[in-house]
């Protein structure tokens, strides 16, 4: 993977097809940039080529250094539906809608990353523990807290690990770009920011008598910060 | 497609590839939830297979009775990657963190729609500007307050259909499921909702002068509802 340790914007993909085809300018392979969009997101949506055509599905994850993990169900299906485990593994959180004077610049402000990669099946059980605490813990950081792990939970839930060596981000910010002619126009345009929030923590209806109902791991405001 | 029109949930997917394998009894075929679930959410990802392996991109989207619309530099990219056109679109409102009483049953509150078929270029023009109006007013209805659209913006906007025949929708709702033997024990178990909010619209730094700062259209509290 190439390495940025200055912060500044290196300008070539790690490998052709990660190259960032429509708005190359908004393009950004910086590792740093990929890892904050990975820790900052919730959700990705793993993309595999099955005998049917392509399907999408939308996944918890975890990332560890430049490695991304996969559990479950999910890298169940995944390790088993993709003939030679070529995933796609795509991460989008949306800042804002982006209205211009016309509906052909509207845009949103996002930031996204974009990893292609094999999927490999997570073996070594210190790997796999591992994995799942990070993805456990990717959000709110609740691992510690619960009942304690296991080796028949660990058994039985298979982990998919996909390297970030080819990973590229997508970020929009700021304001629409309108064409010239419209600004000076009696529309107007903007942005409508969106944030995603979380709400008061809800205890469980068969919560055990005597357990605090309030959780005892730290919630943040919301996600994509 | 299978219609019902009574509410209630069809047992059978439409095609054996939209049948849901994991958690098949959160699945859910019934036309109308498919539509509600894309209706709510804001931004779909899109998978098509390429040369180089699958891959998967956020997209704008709009959904005219069962066709969804994808549009612009996005469908360009779709239709020319797609040898064959086929596509995946899934959509995915995640509507609450689910804490067990053990990570290995921690889940999501969600609701996803996932949509298998091809992609067609939409050539008729009137098709087209009803497609781009759809797509544009889907989360916030902006089409009729902008610029008046020109032919010439109608000619360089490609736009690509899909149908909903092959839809399925899955849903989880409620409290985690726990293992009786851990339903008792001194571990905090819940729900921590999540919203997707819009934020107060900023005006863009060269609005016209005389040009409200507000926006002439509604903005809804958020996505999702």
């Amino acid at each position: 993977m190439r390495r940025v340790t200055d912060g500044s914007r290196p300008p070539r993909a790690p490998s052709p097809r990660t190259r960032v085809r429509r708005g190359a300018d908004r393009a950004d392979y910086d590792p740093g940039t990929v890892r904050r969009i990975l820790d900052a997101a919730m959700i990705a949506h793993v993309g595999v080529v099955t005998d049917d055509g392509p399907l999408v599905l939308p996944m918890a994850y975890g990332r560890d250094d430049d490695t991304l993990y996969l559990h479950g169900a999910v890298a169940n299906h995944l390790l088993a539906s993709a003939a030679d485990a070529e995933v796609c593994v795509t991460v989008t959180l949306v800042d804002g809608l982006v209205m211009a004077r016309t509906p052909f610049h509207n845009s949103m402000n996002y930031r996204s990353v974009v990893v292609r990669g094999q999927a490999r099946e997570v073996a070594d059980p210190d790997e796999r523990l591992r994995a799942l605490r990070l993805i456990t813990d990717h959000v709110v950081a609740n691992w510690d807290h619960g009942r304690p792990v296991s080796d028949a939970d660990l058994r039985r839930t298979r982990v998919a690990a996909v390297s970030l060596d080819e990973a590229s981000a997508k970020i929009r910010t700021g304001d629409p770009v309108d064409e010239p002619e419209d600004v000076a126009g009696p529309w107007w345009a903007g942005v409508i920011p969106v944030e995603t929030r979380f709400g008061a923590p809800r205890p469980a209806a068969d919560l055990a008598p005597g357990v605090d109902p309030r959780p005892p791991f730290a919630v943040p405001d919301g996600v994509g910060r």
